[in-house]
């Protein structure tokens, strides 16, 4: 029986849940494979530190060098995560002539284009199942069975930290800051949550997903991006009244050659499957101009979840070994689409205002949102906040309109002294 | 550029989604692959019939063995249904070294073994995404990005018009006959629904998954299938009000060595993410030992997105065509594992009584079901139907419990005339 050897780079979460998914399932592995998968070499910089994972000590090298010159490796996989050293790593691994998989989103989004090049080259496979949605298999299923597919429509919950957030600030009406302590407590957020909490692991999701769907390249730092932050308890309970959810969404569309991409806390309806995607779960919606409305749900972070990921892409790159066939298996991210970035779009959305407790405010408001075309679709107000006996919350949801517009119809309102201030601006996604 | 021809058998709905995801997406499907791919012949045994779609006339052909036969064609696309003559054709077209892609559960979950041992014999490929759950790439996600799981649960809604008439009923609290008339008005059900509504097009469909995932053999009639006419607006409306939906379920569980499957309406807990998977739409649930919970959605039927999972298939192997590379890319069927079949196991169920409307029949239920520890999680009695002054209907959920002790306890209560009948019993699945 052939056999493939891997060599680990990182010894953190994802790297013992692919160790231990290997160790798990070996028996159905090799018998499906008809390969033998070792991983032969991790690299661990301290070894004295317990890793909390019983793994035989001749395995450790502390210099990663010692892995990716190795000529018996056949397999890299690259779990520190960061851009930086990974991506050296990486890129003197496929020169090296081996396989390279990896869960490293930041890295990829950064610089995928040029460690696909350097594959590309060395005919070797570059894989990255696990840094989108960690063991939802979104990758492969956009690369294979939905190629025969135009996908215009991307809408994705890929951030389990953020959801969990939410999904507790649904459950328990409890603030922001008190769910974070929770998570962090639980370990669904980092010390420093915000990487998760102000979008930005979202965004390096949303810049892989449209490189390889839509096939342009965008930098994560190019897409609008707003994190949870601002999404206080006032505005999920109210959009919960009103049959919403509040998710961290990463959206794109393509409407013929423009598209628009954002990664923004939006409204969805109670009816769309994403609204019941909770706590650390995440999902992917898309829609294909064959096979209509799919989604693929299932756990987007977590050790073994991910370690699923990272071992599928070794059993794939085996098979390939093994049979010594062509090596073009890889998920392709392209950058060469003539598209054209656009803002928002139309789009319904959310406003929460504060305005004066006193006869005719609610005319003035109504009035300039005619004067900019701006249509209600739903009024609510709410009883004041305790101790305020001047200003009542009001809610709108208005119906497709330019963000441009309304924002330009809100600081009239403001401008006017129709309101007090604008508390929070939402969009609707259906 | 290398051209591959496809001879389809067939010229119904998904035969014309299939020429139609090609014609909307040739650019796409032709960058993306490098080849070109023709679908070349078309067996139509009434030219003279209007087809709804302008397929060029010279396509057609009358006899199937002019396609099977034809050496420049490379794969045959068997969209006929049924067993046979699709098992014959399908048979002789790998005979003659052509690749086969079907979305023919009937002929593969009967004759699916034959097939692949002639396949692997030619080494050509038999691929057959568009069988279970429609444009839904469930079959390629368990065939390759989960090999590295051992899949223990799987629970799917894989049939589009027992789910639409279901949820019809728990949306309009219509009747089934009433809401069956609709559906095939709609075109969502069959003149003959009975293959649909009986349960036996998702008994197909579950045999394939249970080779796929689990490894055994189980013919569609050894699989214990009930379909969704004991269902009535009376269950639905309760199950709603306890927290449920009532869904037609395929379920196969795997315990050590011992497998359970079922093909039957369960009560499905409202925070489930199958619960939300309504009308025409279909989703598989997975658990797997190291992905942990997955969930796929989309559409189970329909001619496009039906056509995006054969043109998938088409794609995959036109690939490997191309790149003269192996052909062991197929999903493999297998029926070697070494399980026990056995009955329903423990489960929930809820159960709809009807009893006398006197003091002490509740107690003497209780009793009974005490009796055989059958316990007792929720009970609900309903107003008596109007013009029925003697008897109400009483509703348990009890807990887990074997189908067999529960129906003895059952039997018990009729006998002892505690109860005047068992309306339903419909398993609880969570």
């Amino acid at each position: 029986m052939k056999k493939v050897r891997i060599g680990m780079l990182g010894i953190g979460n994802v790297a013992k849940g692919t160790y231990r998914t290997l160790e798990l399932n070996r028996e159905k592995i090799q018998a499906s494979t008809g390969v033998s998968i070792e991983i032969a070499k991790i690299l661990n910089r301290d070894i004295s530190k317990d890793r909390g994972i019983d793994i035989p000590k001749e395995k450790y090298v502390t210099d990663a060098y010692d892995i990716i010159n190795d000529p018996e490796i056949d397999i890299i996989v690259e779990l520190i995560g960061g851009i930086e050293p990974a991506t050296e790593y990486m890129a003197a691994a496929l020169k090296n002539g081996k396989h390279v998989v990896t869960a490293n989103k930041a890295a990829l989004a950064v610089n995928g284009r040029m460690l696909q090049e350097l594959a590309q080259e060395k005919h070797v496979m570059l894989r990255f199942e696990a840094s989108v949605a960690g063991g939802i298999p979104i990758i492969n299923a956009i690369t294979t069975a939905l190629m025969s597919n135009e996908i215009d429509d991307i809408l994705g919950i890929v951030n389990g930290t953020t959801n969990y957030i939410l999904t507790k600030m649904s459950e328990s009406d409890a603030d922001y800051n008190s769910v974070l302590k929770d998570a962090q407590e639980k370990g669904f957020a980092e010390r420093d949550p915000s990487g998760d909490v102000e979008g930005h692991d979202v965004a390096n999701k949303l810049s892989i997903l449209m490189s390889l769907i839509f096939g342009v390249g965008i930098l994560p730092k190019d897409i609008p991006t707003h994190g949870i932050t601002s999404i206080n308890k006032v505005d999920i309970s109210i959009a919960t009244e009103l049959g919403y959810k509040i998710k961290l969404l990463a959206t794109a569309k393509k409407i013929g050659k423009d598209v628009e991409c954002n990664v923004q806390p939006c409204l969805v309806p109670a009816s769309h499957p994403l609204s019941s995607v909770n706590n650390e779960f995440n999902a992917v919606f898309l829609r294909g101009n064959a096979v209509d409305d799919l989604m693929f749900y299932g756990k987007g972070a977590g050790p073994l979840p991910t370690g699923s990921a990272v071992m599928g892409d070794i059993i794939e790159i085996a098979k390939a070994i093994d049979k010594d066939s062509a090596f073009d298996r890889q998920p392709l991210l392209r950058f060469d689409a003539d598209l054209r970035f656009i803002g928002e779009g139309r789009n319904q959305y959310y406003i929460r205002l504060r305005a004066e407790d006193r006869p005719g405010v609610l005319g003035n408001i109504s009035s300039t949102f005619g004067k900019y075309s701006v249509g209600i679709e739903t009024m609510m107000q709410r009883p004041a906040p305790k101790g305020d006996n001047t200003t009542v919350p009001l809610v709108f949801i208005v119906y497709e309109t330019e963000r441009e517009v309304l924002d330009k119809a809100l600081a009239e309102i403001i401008e006017n002294k129709h309101a007090v201030s604008v508390d929070n601006v939402i969009r609707v996604e259906d």
